[in-house]
């Protein structure tokens, strides 16, 4: 069986949105896979970290930071990029799909669709129409999906996972974990996947 | 003329201790120098973040990742590491003879082993006479030093660099600057390095 790296993360995050695009083929050429973990960084910044906005609105000078750091990022790792009109976009209903999504053959593809949609074409993913056009893009009826994605099951699930983010001292995102340990931000992927590989 | 990058440093961060260990090194490799710029980190978080303590301290939950992600990378770029007893330690004394000693040919050497002090031997650098035994190692006479790392001169050149760092919108350390663009963070100085060489 090959080494499952646990990848974190939440759709509104612009850092989560250059690790996803990278972490498959990355995974892929280091003969590991990738388990996907959608979770909301919403509660855990209002209960771990006592704050009410993203950092980067809260601290504009990190902000301002950051936006060009996400440019260079892109243009490095050859990722379309187009800094969003709204941040952070709500990422609720664009998770609760992700959690139906990731037990499916399409659904890396999927999570993918749903970040480049917010960070390279500046859509509202958190618009059912949005998310619905992004799906018959891959061949899967929305109206089903949906009906699981908003069912009691799949609100659980993604409940369980922000606790269950929450319950391992994650106070950001992107996440990996490789055997229990976390490596923090996008810029740990290239650690995470070593660590896994050995 | 080689290329100099631009370093700017606080002997309290633990980020900083990783990019100073590697910057010249790695910067040879591409043909570029460095130019170092020591300066105060606890006036800009003071002023331009509100904060009243390192975040790590502030938030433990980040400051307990920190701590273990520092081990990590210490071991990934073979630096010697021991978590200091105290932290952040007070820079401001080092800060100053680096400020005088950065013209010199040892300048380099020293900024290494203040931070080897602090980060790989636990000792306090706020501490005259554990900094003169530093200068002593590598073969200076402390006493003229710190005439001159205490005088108007030097005290005035630390607080430009750091008002200059504030009003180029620095809000951690370690940075690079190249062409007058910001890098931040360890983790971008292969970036930095980079965008200098081409």
């Amino acid at each position: 069986m090959p080494v499952a790296v646990e990848f974190w993360f939440d759709f509104a995050s612009t850092y989560s949105y250059v690790a996803a695009m990278r972490v498959e083929e990355e995974a892929g050429r280091r003969g590991l896979t990738v388990s996907w973990h959608p979770f909301l960084l919403g509660p855990i910044f209002t209960e771990r970290l006592g704050l009410r906005d993203s950092p980067f609105n809260a601290q504009p000078i990190r902000g301002r930071y950051m936006w060009r750091d996400l440019e260079r990022l892109c243009l490095r790792y050859k990722l379309p990029w187009k800094q969003p009109s709204v941040f952070p976009r709500s990422s609720t209903l664009a998770a609760r799909l992700a959690t139906v999504a990731v037990d499916q053959p399409w659904g890396s593809q999927l999570v993918r669709r749903i970040f480049t949609a917010n960070f390279a074409e500046d859509r509202d993913i958190a618009d059912r129409a949005v998310l619905s056009e992004l799906l018959r893009e891959l061949g899967q009826e929305p109206g089903p999906l949906f009906a699981r994605a908003e069912a009691g099951e799949a609100r659980a699930r993604l409940r369980d996972q922000t606790g269950e983010a929450m319950s391992r001292d994650v106070f950001g995102a992107p996440n990996f974990f490789v055997a229990g340990e976390l490596f923090f931000g996008q810029d740990r992927l290239t650690e995470a996947l070593d660590a896994a590989a050995t």
